[in-house]
């Protein structure tokens, strides 16, 4: 950001652009705007990977809309969340995507072969979970990451989970994701000495209220090294376990 | 009840009683009114155990009087929860009681040596649950069953518990206590074919809410077998363990 | 268990094996891995009793994939809970199973006669808490167990249950269940002298809020002796009064 | 109201008061401002009872001062609620008031010899809602009422609370005050057919809330009948019982 | 109660009935048993007016059923509440009852001429909060109340609840109906003499929270004489305003 | 109010009106009764802008009519909130009314051009936060206002709200709205002089608990000057915004 | 800001600063560090108004040095909020403030007159709302706003309000403050045409949670115009009312 | 593990162990049983780092045991957390610990120089967050990181932030601390591109509930790459910020 500052001054001081021109340089928006929407392009910049479009919300005509801004804006890699089964109908009229149903993650371009780095352990709890963690596993994987699946290894029958040990002793990151009760990411909280991302899901019914109950037992996790993310939020997790996997360039 | 009152029909039927004296005793009342407590001497009868004294919310004359009345009647064995060391301290200078700081509970009588029915398992995820447990273990105790203690051997080092298998799988009946998230319940579940009682405590901060997480996680526990009483509710779990231990004699 | 390992050990110890075969022994998974579930076979030998099919959130595909699984592996009673309508339907393609609409619960095999060990009571407070003592009930009968159902013994008209008095006072367990306020559990908890198990119902409106009331009332019964298990869990109650009813052979 | 405007027009009509001395009388303020309280005068007319001193939240010097303003206007009953023990000492020091501590309330002037229109039953479910109880009978008391007292008859002995039912049944009001799972109300109401005024109370722990179980289990009463005042609310319950007991000179 | 039970006494000193005879009357079921339901028939007895039927929860068939139950043994009034456009639809198959559809009430019989005791105001806060006050009036008049209905007077414009002055302080008894913030309640709590009976709404959206807004500012009220029923239950605040009403054969 | 009582106690003293007609006129309703709907005339007087129609649980056919009765008492701008597509329809057939889609508005009348005081800009952190947007901006300008609108400037990309500082700086009332955490308000709040209305959406999902979570984070904003209206209430925002803007005159 | 920018600009282009001092200059912090604390100086620009303390969560002593560091850079008036009777006595021994005990206000300077423009009427439903209602006054009075306090003009007794019509028809900006059901709100949003700030208050006592009920209740407000602050947050309503009051300088 | 298993069996093999005694040692517990505690000795190898001991809800005697426990073991480096200054005066009777009172911490052994590995960032909203970040800093620079702290940052002056663009660009990890609305962690998360761990702080009043508002922000932080530990836990944040910053050796 200051080296651009910089060369801006520099410019100004050898004269080879005016104070208005700096002052226009200065406040440019790295940004377009589309009036329902500010796509961002200065995010790959700030943050190592271009923005996502969160699906959920937004009609189907004005996703078309930032992505037809995104390519135009030469990105050829797009991921979208939260994409139902029709809104993606109507996507695919206008670009070629790829559809995850089960996921409900559209994108265009490909899933790169994974980077080398790494793996990220994507666990569930049970079944029922499974939509969330194929959530957080292709958004893993969109970001060039290694992913390993391992469904329904809940609690009430220990040995299932106990039997991957192998696999969860040798995770960079590990996606841990479970309603109800929740109790899986502490139990694999005790078990690692790498990060644990716990995902409460809303599976449940009852006192569950929504996933309350798996939120607020993972965030009383008695296993130090287990943070959380918002109920359901597959792809919070899995792009959260994307920067610490690829951190290292950082230290 | 039915016999009772059979037998108070055949009075009046050879007129060995009135009418009027057959009202009045099918209407008797088997308590003792103190004007601030109704003394329930029919309890005995009726659930085999004879009435606690809840002590909060009551002075420490109103315990002593309660009492007096109980033993007046002839119950030679009382049992006191939730009794603060003041309390008890005036409870003292007229009931000759055994108190139990760490429970907050004091008993007149002396706990009886086990029946040889059953074990009860006592298990807790933390060292700071042991008040609730020892509440738990001392009333199982009180009404004549074996207790095992085992203390902090919460789910972040799971090692721990399962050093302790044999004594888990060969119990009756086992209670869980557990504050924070409260896993404890969910993984024991899921090991034993035994009823297992849980207790979420109000041990923890922040989003445990005073033992709401842990309640919400037992209460939506992926094993089957489990069920839950209130927040830091030892006394009832106890109490419950008593009564699944004994009630053989039922079928 | 130790059995188990002491056999392969002494097989080590003689030769019978070697270190590489009784190293996976050790760890042989005792379920089946269909990917998107982990069939445990294992909890027959742990728990007692056969895993049950949580039906919610599985696509009837599922379903039907894990009943195939276990009947492959010999097991002949399948129960499937919280299977709706269309699903059954869909699984009765692949698998002759009975189903209750009412409960929404299906089954594979048949219910065996109860065992002649005690008796089970399932009341309610209302008719619309029908649906989950149904699931209760069926539950504890496909378990083996005499199953005595009385609906709609609110305490709003007291004489109603009180002329069930005969039945209460003879049964091993007793499942209340109730919405609204839940106040049957509180008052059949002080006539009994058996484990109360208490189904918060969501049926009731407005600050029912879908069951809460009914499950905070049940947890601060004031009557010992009753414990909770989630709302609307009928499943879960029978499952537990089963293994009360049952539990015997262990003293 | 309007047969004081007409007064008022009258005598503008007659020219015995000017139209200015008729608007101010037609905004006449009929309370006093004190600064911190705007004392109320008016009430008496308006609802047939003196305003109450609410104590809690008020300095104690401020409680005298509006004692002192109302005394000035010639108002010889006054009830004070929520007084603690070291207001009423200040208090004491300016004005003759009666103290009972249990119920927190202080009274100036005398309570009234009931006036033979019937009679306010307070029933609590154990004896830790005496206070609250005290508060509403004392409140019944003051507004003239009969009132009889049944402590400690919750439904955990139910025959305690049968043995009542004469008083129960000629009741004109019953006020049913219970914490933890407050099922009296629901009880009670089912045997009744008159009003009855359900008092939620803070006693509990845990999963009470601090009265909410009790509160939400009496708005979801299954017994029609029963409506419901604040947590701990006795002086309003009190209060209501009163305008129900005394309403028949409106009809 | 007590002389039913002396005439069976009596029956018996003077061998008119046998002590087995007397045996079965003493616990005579007042109610008839469904299976699905226990209809009580002891409620007019007990409560001066016949049990409900409380339409939600039960199919229509069940309803069709009780009702017959019902007719069967006598009964020429019958109230069904909670009732939906479908469901009468079924019933009216088999018994000609009237429907109001806005309060979804349905009715067998006819609404009685008013008894000429005392007025129900039924006053609601805005349009939206007619249908739980149709449901109040309809079960006010169905016991032989005269109902004055004010819709539509809410707080914000105050002049409209003041108009109706000279109907509000005529009523015996005022039902409050209000969603989004309640504060109808208080206004009127503090401007009447007789007993008001608030019914929260779940009208309103975002922070209303499903009618817990209303409720709590209800329950909150700083205007004595006010308690409060369960949200949307018109139907309870219309039968509690009749016995209010109705009660002084009592006094 | 003062000087129309003055003229009517003076048409008394004058004798130009009887006692009888004063006391008519001093209760005159400054409403319409329509039954379901007192329309109120007075609140244009009172309050400077007329009546609004909330159009959510009022029937299409309700929305005729009191649109009727304003016309015909001569208002001839109306603003209908909350109004669906389908209900619009209906009310199109007796209204010439101008329906807006996304913000389910209609109005009778014309957008008035902005009077040249003030700007009111409307900012949301997404674009799924429009619609609510959409409802605020249109009130305000329908009121006169001028509305600058800034869609999708939340602090993910903190740029893209710095780079429209001058209209944010040079704002008379900001309307800034969110879901999810709802950062946008403290953002906005510490950057400018003027008031600012925070509007929390229901955008989101999972612990965002229907609009919960902006709500409770506005609520505490730690940048002064701002303050909350209920989830969802653009109107609300758009109201009081106008409110603000116009204030002026009463200085 | 953007002048500042161009003045540096300008300053490069001319060569009387270098590029470095320029960058230096652009990023230069126009606030202390004091480590726990930096002290923003440049809020005065931005936002009209000095940086206030919040005393609550502070030492005495972090206080006393903050202070000590605005009077350094020349600011002489500092206010200080939630400052406790003990903290100000540490405070008063380094710097002469003047304390309010009441409102735990405590500033350094002097409260200027009132500068002439609008009124801003601070109101409460009780007595016990004062210490928020003299917070929110002096905040006001602080920043130069004329103030009318009109406290215990709750709904219960509704011509207490009425009778202060004229001040409150009058007013710039009404603070409304109350607790419990938090009506007042409403009730003045319903009379006024000037913007209402809502203040809920902590004061009640159960169902009333922590100020909750009251929050709520104006959240939902019936009455257009309407905000909301924080609970207890009597200073953020009097800082919002200043900016609304002053705030015509912009239009 | 599976190293240590296959050395059990191969010493069956050639006979230098018996059956027995391999029995024994693969199950010999890796942990000290003090009765009230078992030391986890394993936690070391299986999580890299000692176990800590939580002060909170431990007596003083239960902390000096277990530490008594460790230091026989030859753990020379202890981390105590939540130790109140009371409880450390007696630990230190028996062990030489170092106390930090702010952060509530507690050390045996010394702090570690940081391995030249990464940067943690601890920044805090405000001024009272300061002790939750020093528990998160120690606990930090306790396992050998490097940390930079950036207290009062919070984003009522965004410039404050900005200042530390640097500071924050370069972190390996940044723990973002904050209470009241908690938009810290979602502007800084919109900042960067590296792990943000928030902690929510129970700082606030009012409707924070707690810490809850700013929970909730925070999980629904429209932010990626931000997730959540409990409120106040500045310990689970340092802990996982140190694993996150460490785990380059997987990898």
């Amino acid at each position: 950001m200051q080296n651009e500052t910089r060369k801006i001054l520099e410019s100004v001081q050898n004269g080879s652009i005016s104070v208005d021109e700096a002052l226009v340089r200065l406040k440019t928006q790295p940004f377009d705007d589309l009036g329902y929407a500010k796509v961002d392009f200065h995010r790959e910049v700030r943050q190592g990977v271009p923005e996502v479009i969160y699906g959920a919300g937004k009609t189907p005509e004005q996703i078309v809309g930032i992505m037809g801004d995104m390519r135009k804006n030469g990105q050829n890699q797009i991921l979208i969340t939260r994409l139902s089964r029709e809104a993606a109908d109507v996507v695919l009229k206008s670009h070629p995507i790829t559809y995850h149903e089960q996921a409900e993650i559209g994108y265009y371009g490909s899933i790169p072969a994974p980077d080398g780095i790494g793996t990220v352990v994507v666990a569930t709890g049970g079944t029922s979970d499974i939509p969330v963690a194929q959530e957080a596993a292709l958004t893993a994987e969109f970001f060039g990451n290694r992913v390993v699946r391992l469904f329904d290894v809940g609690v009430a029958g220990l040995h299932r989970l106990l039997a991957y040990r192998e696999e969860i002793m040798s995770a960079s990151v590990i996606i841990a994701i479970a309603g109800m009760e929740g109790a899986l990411a502490s139990v694999i909280g005790g078990l690692v000495d790498c990060p644990v991302i716990a995902v409460p899901t809303s599976v449940g019914y009852g006192a569950s209220f929504g996933g309350l109950s798996a939120l607020l037992s993972m965030l009383n996790s008695c296993a130090s090294g287990v943070s959380v993310v918002n109920i359901d939020n597959g792809f919070g997790a899995g792009y959260l376990a994307n920067r610490i996997n690829h951190m290292e360039a950082k230290k």
